[in-house]
């Protein structure tokens, strides 16, 4: 494996120096962001605009394309360009910074309530995060299929061990684009994303291990911990920047006492944070320092709202001692059920495990979506689902700050499929999960993204449906049982003490700073 | 989960008490075996027959007709019958009843590149234990399958976690058939039988525990439970019976020392034995006294060369304790990677870890394969595949009897895809596997089938390809490698000393009662 930041591979994705046309995007987000322009505002024509920039027509267009891209802008034949929508007027969640000690994982009958809920067809949103089927290129998929299973009759019978190597080398190809260099036997094509992790895991630590995870963060994960045995220490993450590396600096120094540590930097579920680039080039330094194998799961990582695919943090992996896991559930076919990962150095025990596992994955859908990727139609497909989750995400935000009650908080995603909200402290986000629930509207408790209770006030909504006035209609009512509980109005399981709503004013207190 | 055998259900399959057809062609088939009557030979005609026994001439054809299933008869068109094979001149393998201490299992290199080889396209016979794709529907497969695709694009998207509802209940109507009253929603779908397994284990025992396996047994099995951390227990088991229910009772006599046995009755990988109906009863009974959970794999329980479909354990089951795991990978198709595990009283926590493992399996090759079971096509299909198999065990049975030097034994398999072969005890198996494979001739080394070396002079051969020319030169060339190396010839990795050939002077004595 080579690090395509390493001196005999491309250069690293330009972050700084910055194209004018993105310049002059950025200062009218900003306009957008700050107020100036509201949703709905007629803006100036590409003439004006490369008049008042002095800059050539061509870079004016682009600088709408860019906002379009965005979600931002919105382009109307014959009439020019509007504000398609502002970010929500809410402070961000808080974070608190305290670290408690490393335990195994245990999770409550309301957590697992959730999990068998997730199938429920009714529910909008969906409990599941994941596009809506109407985002995804099912007819696309289901031609290619057809002619893959004409071609290849012997699928039924035939599978390759570590899978198919048509599909391995599109995943190789494209990882260039996130920075990474990667031979098509260094990876191992698995069931799905979860797969790739629990082999990641299983591979590098064993039972009785502590294994560092962001806080808050993904609940199959902390389950996959429990179900191995392992120890789970839990890192606060801010909800813009991800991990607090001081934090975890701080809970990493005693030589030997973690063994690996988890992490989703760019979108994770359920916060929608980028870590910075910087932070990655410290955080995969100080774990490659400290003899801590990194496992990193990019499987929102194509899901990017900004201008650029933001990089992996094994493109700054020198050691191979990161393992890269992902796979193509949230971004094009949820049902194939295929994932992958790149184990670096640990890639004969991964493909072991593999095989002791569950032998190998079926042949169809993996090249279906080898095929898929190769004419280009994966690309096409995700420039136009980005555009779409950024709207979603936005109309959402917006619903959010329309309908639930003040104390309430939340940070504009900047990727990725979720919401993630911070209800006034003595709301309990199990009885916001199960009345909703009751409603048919999917909404996951904050408690089930970490074995301690400072996510019992938060909740986390996702945005992979299109806006409807049946979403809207779920949102209001989402939003008045919020406002019901944070009143002292009826709980689901009368369980627990109403706190005076008063006790929220400090609801609004700045963020701190991480 | 009711009990077939229980009051209120069905009759359990007659095991005495056979028809008549049945009696004379067991009679016919003693001929046979006995030598008697030899390969070529005309049989009487129905008429003959019928008068010989003094039976109608419609039972003298079913008995004709049983012994074309048995692959033993073949009917030539306006000649008459004719006897096909004959059982092998060839004494079964010897058992060593000595039982070694449970320990963590680890296998070597060798085997590891076994693992890895069993991947070679050129190898005939083939490395893997599965029925060569002439063998397979393959067709039909695909013809269901671009139905499926055509009606439900939506497979690209969605997915079931426990697993396709129409399968499930597939599963469940033609378990009745081995003798189990299973409900679809007691069933969980899994990546192909290895899956089941693992989650079996997982759900049942914990890193440390003491597993109770029969000897020689599956070596992803073993690989299994060295990467769940848990201790294996080998109990020795008769090529032709199965496990030792007497080493089996000496062995789990201490409470609480075994946690569980991880069993294949019918036709285990690589014996291919078949487990009386009474020693299943008294097996079940026995581990239940003990608190054992069975695990049961019975993934190659349909290919029967008997009459009759074998009940597995679970139809003996009162407990709920016993776990049925099995899969479509060796009857139907390798490629799809479905199987499935009923988890009886462990169903809860085996459904939360096939999620938290892989979440769920795709829904497309799950519905091909109901629709295949509920058309008939799977009875129709496994029908011809049994008469096949049972000829090419026979074939490939005679080709290692003409092959092979003195001191090889064999016992000809009573179903599935396997024959397993004792050299004489000075040639390891090690040295076969790798000369043979510079041949391009799938050998499975008996070292793998086991922790302890008693089976370091066995190998494994599969007869899942159709009888060929070059098959035939296959077994030629391997009987020749074993002749050499039985004679002291050139080693391939020249390590181990060089017995003399005739300490293998024992080698046909006769098989100890077990």
């Amino acid at each position: 494996m080579d690090s395509a930041h390493a001196p005999d591979g491309p250069p690293a994705p330009p972050v700084s120096a910055l194209p004018l046309y993105h310049r002059i995007a950025s200062e009218i987000e900003r306009a957008v962001t700050s107020g100036a322009l509201r949703p709905g505002d007629r803006l100036p024509s590409v003439r004006q605009l490369s008049q008042q920039h002095a800059v050539s027509m061509t870079t004016a267009l682009q600088a709408y394309r860019c906002l379009e891209n965005r979600g931002l802008v919105l382009a109307k034949p014959k009439s020019g360009y509007f504000v398609t929508a502002r970010p929500p007027a809410m402070p961000e969640p808080q974070v608190d910074l305290s670290i408690e000690a490393a335990s195994f994982v245990s999770m409550d009958q309301v957590l697992h309530d959730f999990l068998l809920m997730v199938d429920d067809p009714l529910a909008a949103p969906s409990f599941n995060a994941a596009p809506a089927r109407a985002l995804l290129p099912e007819a696309k998929l289901q031609s290619l299929l057809a002619g893959v299973n004409r071609r290849h009759p012997e699928y039924a019978s035939k599978y390759q061990m570590a899978g198919s190597t048509a599909l391995r080398q599109e995943i190789a190809r494209r990882a260039v684009g996130s920075g990474v260099h990667l031979r098509p036997d260094e990876i191992v094509i698995t069931n799905g994303g979860m797969e790739a992790v629990y082999l990641a895991l299983k591979s590098v630590a064993s039972p009785g291990d502590t294994i560092v995870l962001e806080s808050p963060t993904y609940f199959h994960l902390l389950q996959s911990i429990e179900s191995l045995g392992m120890r789970a220490l839990e890192i606060p993450s801010h909800p813009r920047h991800g991990i607090s590396l001081e934090a975890l600096d701080f809970a990493t120094q005693q030589p030997g006492a973690v063994k690996a540590c988890v992490l989703m930097p760019n979108f994770p579920n359920p916060m929608g944070s980028l870590m910075p680039i910087g932070h990655k080039r410290r955080l995969v330094r100080m774990m490659a320092e400290r003899k801590i194998t990194l496992i990193e799961s990019d499987i929102y990582g194509e899901l990017y709202f900004g201008d650029q695919r933001p990089p992996v943090l094994k493109s700054f992996d020198t050691e191979g001692d990161v393992v890269l896991c992902s796979a193509f559930t949230k971004t094009v076919a949820p049902g194939y059920r295929i994932g992958w990962v790149a184990p670096g150095r640990h890639f004969l025990k991964t493909q072991t495990l593999k095989v002791r596992t569950s032998v190998a994955c079926p042949m169809l859908q993996q090249e279906v979506l080898a095929q898929f990727i190769r004419d280009g139609g994966y690309d096409h497909h995700l420039r136009k689902l980005r555009a779409a989750l950024k709207t979603q995400a936005h109309q959402m935000a917006d619903a959010v700050a329309r309908y639930f009650p003040p104390g309430c908080r939340l940070s504009l995603p900047q990727g990725g499929l979720m919401l993630w909200i911070e209800l006034p402290r003595h709301v309990d986000s199990r009885e916001v999960f199960m009345l909703a629930r009751l409603e048919h509207i999917g909404v996951a408790p904050g408690a089930a993204f970490s074995c301690s209770r400072r996510f019992d006030h938060f909740i986390r909504l996702q945005y992979g449906d299109p806006w409807s006035p049946r979403i809207d209609a779920a949102l209001r009512k989402l939003g008045q049982i919020v406002t019901q509980l944070a009143q002292g109005g009826p709980a689901a399981g009368g369980k627990g003490t109403r706190h005076d709503s008063s006790t929220d004013r400090d609801a609004r207190a700045p963020v701190p700073s991480i």
